[in-house]
């Protein structure tokens, strides 16, 4: 039987060549396919997409050019709006990849909606960055402008920081299942999922404002589709101790107290490989395979011989 | 055995009270979202919706608002977007009104690609009129500035109109399917589809600006998953001749021959219910029932007992 693997795939990774058109971004969708329609021969696979640039460009446009006519959408809709986006551009890069052996519709994406808790703490302290970069005076003056809350985002500028809260539930896990378990490669939670929360009386779903992240979302799916494996897919090919310092040291193989020990230690960033390392070691501690590390290392990381791999 | 039925719904019904607000279109998404949960009891269910207002309002604002960095996103992106968009609200809206009965997770919007080929004779003479309504004046300044095919829409006013080729094969159709068997509720083929073809050498797929019409791809769509009965869901209970004279005469039961018939004298308006005639017409010459009403007659048309029905 084959294993089962949730990758969750940085949405920085469709603009690493800097260009934010369509079809820059099909172009890196399509070397993306390339690697999933092969290790589709040995793995069930489930795609986590990130949709940190693409929401936040629709964000910009939406409320630049937002009317009473033609009004803006808010971002729990725009998180609907990029899981189109980014959905439609994996799922033809990947069946263009299949097309080549004369195979064909082997991908599905589902618009996913992920239920959070209206009182998670999290819509108290925002923090997740979401749009364009701006110098800290122009997010001072936008914050003011708009109502927004704005921090400085790993090193890289200053941000429009939105909530960050956990995900409990995906809406859709029975139809993600079903389709797995009719050997669709299934692209679902995009961009963390669409956030909802329950209503306390009669449990209706109600959209609001917020970014689930997309690696705890993905997480999350990889707990609810019983997956063998959950991999974060970043920019660097292990998680490291003292990055970018002369004291750097890659991980590999580590278990899920030490590399909890290690986040103690404030070893890793929060926006940046904090999440990673905590949604990796979560699914540690239930009993799969945790793994973090890169694109190019991922066929290696799966056969267990490359990636940082967090295990029970 | 229950029977299966593919609804056509039109985009334009999420906006019937002139308001283009999220919430105001989420409001109109659950009144349908109650009528669809009723049906469920007794029908196998698949919704194919329109997106003409709100693909409009996306290229707007992504035309109006796009720069080198936050690129605007062409029109079969912007089509991937719109099936996220919707299809979130309406897969909400079924969930909320399955909530009520303690039901949950029973709808899945699967994003889907139609393909077109692109040597039809649509791309030679743009019909399908997307965006705003302008006046003649404003139409003309526009269609100069921007390169576009400008045409007057059925009375309505001005409007950009984009070529809207025959819908040939969807390539979701195997998910679409594997989720209706499941018992899912599914929403597929969003705005007619994401219009992509596939290329001569390799079968790729490649998404081309075009707008396929929602009647058509909807009746492709119950054609591929062995649908029983087709329904155009739209302003009006029936199709009428010499509609909006004092010659008006609605029209019942219905041959697909005597359709036709009707359809050579010139009694459908291109852009308005000749589409839907057209569509209910061909499922009903393969074999099918074709319907036409609006959505307060659907249950009693699915019952045979209102609406216009279109048979062998």
């Amino acid at each position: 039987m084959k294993k089962r693997v949730v990758l969750a795939l940085g949405g920085n990774a469709l603009q690493k060549n800097g260009e934010a058109t369509a079809e820059a971004q099909k172009k890196i969708a399509s070397q993306v396919g390339k690697i999933i329609a092969e290790l589709a021969s040995r793995y069930e696979i489930v795609i986590a997409h990130g949709n940190g640039p693409q929401v936040g460009n629709i964000l910009i446009h939406e409320e630049a050019a937002g009317t009473k006519e033609a009004p803006a959408m808010p971002l729990e809709t725009a998180v609907a709006m990029s899981q189109g986006q980014i959905g439609y551009w994996l799922t033809q890069a990947i069946n263009n990849a299949f097309a080549k052996n004369g195979h064909r519709s082997k991908v599905a994406t589902v618009v996913s909606q992920v239920v959070v808790d209206k009182n998670d703490p999290a819509f108290k302290n925002p923090t997740k960055p979401i749009g364009q970069f701006y110098s800290e005076k122009e997010a001072r003056v936008l914050a003011q402008r708009n109502g927004w809350t704005v921090k400085e985002d790993a090193g890289r500028g200053w941000r429009r920081v939105v909530a960050s809260p956990k995900p409990i539930d995906i809406v859709e896990k029975k139809a993600i299942k079903e389709l797995m378990h009719d050997g669709i490669i299934v692209i679902a939670a995009g961009g963390g999922g669409i956030p909802v929360y329950r209503t306390k009386v009669l449990k209706r779903l109600k959209g609001i404002d917020a970014v689930i992240d997309k690696d705890f979302a993905a997480e999350k799916l990889a707990e609810l589709t019983d997956a063998d494996i959950f991999v974060s897919v970043t920019a660097v090919p292990n998680v490291f101790i003292n990055y970018g310092t002369t004291e750097q040291s890659a991980i590999f193989k580590i278990s899920a107290r030490e590399m909890e020990g290690l986040k103690k230690y404030g070893y890793f960033k929060a926006g940046s490989m904090l999440p990673k390392v905590e949604a990796a070691t979560i699914f540690a501690k239930k009993g799969g395979t945790g793994i973090i590390t890169d694109i190019d290392h991922l066929k290696e990381a799966l056969a267990g011989k490359a990636g940082t791999i967090v295990q029970k």
